[in-house]
């Protein structure tokens, strides 16, 4: 067990050499305090987020350090999309093997680097510590939406569309690619299935859109099926979609059409970072206009009704039923 | 690597059993949304702390689970304690070991339950995932402050006083008596320094005392020696303090007596969670006074002059000088 004296220089010299650089914002007090501050913007509520990745659970120990620290990153940006809030900071927790190097401690800072400026959400602080165990990234980040207009989960009602951002399953292809569990794809699609794996694209993009129109939202991080599951029944509702509307990159249409069985991987497999979301339909078409114009694709999937659970249709309108999967538990 | 499916559904019945009773907030949405949201109170700054506990780091993996969920809070609680703040709330993500069972989860919520009430400090959210390393609980909390009027440890100046809140030393004296390090004591002694290690006593009941009198203040995490070291280097001032003054214990009275050596282990060992502070001469007999009626001792140990560095006296008025811990990086 280390002293914390021990730690605490080890601890010091890694702040004031990789971090602090990054907190330029003047409420980070160049991580030289106990802790940050921030004046909230006037008029609004905070939302508040925190999720950890974890090597070899939720990243391969291989990744690239960069990569890791904008998963960290984005898996929470994500969150922030999904509620229509803009990212106001985050703090991260480190914890790091003794044996982690400089150059993938550089690397890692490049990477936050990168999205605090893509992302405009400014690191205010954290910890870095020693762990015997794998390289845990703890990001806990905070935005802001005009006061009372969080989107929720629970705001979807009968008669509205059922809508997603992007393209689902990508990224859970893309795991099995990384372990060569798919069919023989072209070197571009494998490439793209890899990348969506490896990086997600939160849809900060689309979040005024969606705070502006939908009427209930998540992110999809466990499956589509299973988080669309979860949002018909914090709504109180009954969704219906169809299989074959659900919006497919180039390369997910070609794993599916060499091995069809794929669409249980692409509807259950998750880690996608896509928003699923719910809007009267008389206000559809301007909130695909929004989102089309914030340069997000909004594609229509099904509709919400009365009852309970949710039901997917394929081609022929039968239900599919999943052996496994987020289906499991509703 | 787990998929994140069969993740979701694990985490989803860890949320609902043993963490959704504690977010009675309605800001928490009962953990059933991506995030959480809250209405900042108005005219005040919003503080901002992260800071993680590791087990075999931090804590002995043997711990009650309800210390080491208090652990976890109460570490970040005194960082708010520290710069004048109240607790507005937290979000914790914990990477847990697949055989911890309902017994460890029951106990760690007990923690987290207890002192919710204690510190008024509700919980906003989190996460929890598997991990095949140790116990690791992020905490990320904020409080609030009176628009610009957060201590920092950059305000003080020649002239002021230094004090310290409680007694000095327990915590690492109670890590050596965890492992058989020091001479014989009485059991009421030892257990005092046990208890002291186990569980942090922070000082929020003075945070506003703090806030009304402090020029600068941070919390003792890493021993007194290197942390108010820390303090008069960004404040660009020396300070000098008499090891006589400093507040022990009776059982920490008792080990020194037994074992003179063990003041670098007092000054320097860390883990105390108490405060250091400076405050302006003509203040300190009002603060003492606020910080008493709050109910946490405030004892006078040095003073603030210009140049840098800090000095530590003994009886004779000799400089001490420590072999190693924080004072080997000034």
């Amino acid at each position: 067990m280390a002293t914390r004296d021990d730690h605490g220089s080890t601890e010091d010299r890694l702040i004031a050499r990789f971090f602090k650089p990054l907190a330029t914002h003047p409420g980070a007090l160049g991580l030289s305090d106990d802790a940050a501050f921030i004046k909230p913007p006037a008029g609004c509520d905070l939302v508040l987020k925190a999720d950890a990745i974890i090597g070899g659970v939720h990243f391969f120990p291989e990744d690239p350090a960069d990569r890791v620290a904008q998963k960290a990153m984005r898996v929470n940006l994500s969150d922030l999309a999904a509620k229509g809030a803009r990212p106001l900071g985050f703090l991260v927790s480190l914890a790091l093997q003794r044996d982690v190097g400089e150059t993938w401690l550089a690397a890692f800072c490049d990477g936050l680097k990168a999205d605090i400026g893509a992302f405009s959400c400014p690191l205010f602080g954290g910890d870095t510590d020693r762990t015997p165990g794998p390289i845990t990234v703890s990001v806990a980040m905070f935005g802001a939406v005009p006061e009372g207009t969080m989107v929720r989960r629970a705001g979807a009602k009968s008669g509205d569309k059922i809508m997603v951002t992007g393209t689902i399953g990508d990224a859970a292809l893309g795991l099995k690619a990384r372990r060569a569990e798919l069919p023989k794809l072209s070197a571009a699609q494998r490439d793209h299935l890899l990348a969506r794996y490896l990086l997600p694209q939160p849809r900060n993009a689309a979040a005024e859109a969606l705070r502006m129109y939908a009427s209930a939202a998540m992110d999809i991080s466990d499956g589509l099926a299973g988080d669309l599951a979860k949002l018909c029944r914090v709504s109180g509702v009954a969704g219906e979609i169809n299989a074959v509307k659900v919006p497919l990159s180039d390369a997910a249409k070609g794993a599916l059409a060499a091995a069809p069985a794929l669409i249980e991987t692409i509807l259950t497999g998750g880690d996608d970072y896509e928003i699923v979301c719910t809007v009267a339909r008389d206000k559809a078409e301007a909130f695909k206009a929004a989102s089309d114009k914030a340069g997000v694709s909004l594609t229509e999937i099904g509709t919400v009704g009365a009852g309970e659970g949710l039901v997917i249709r394929d081609t022929q309108g039968q239900k599919l039923e999943f052996a496994h999967g987020s289906f499991s538990h509703f």
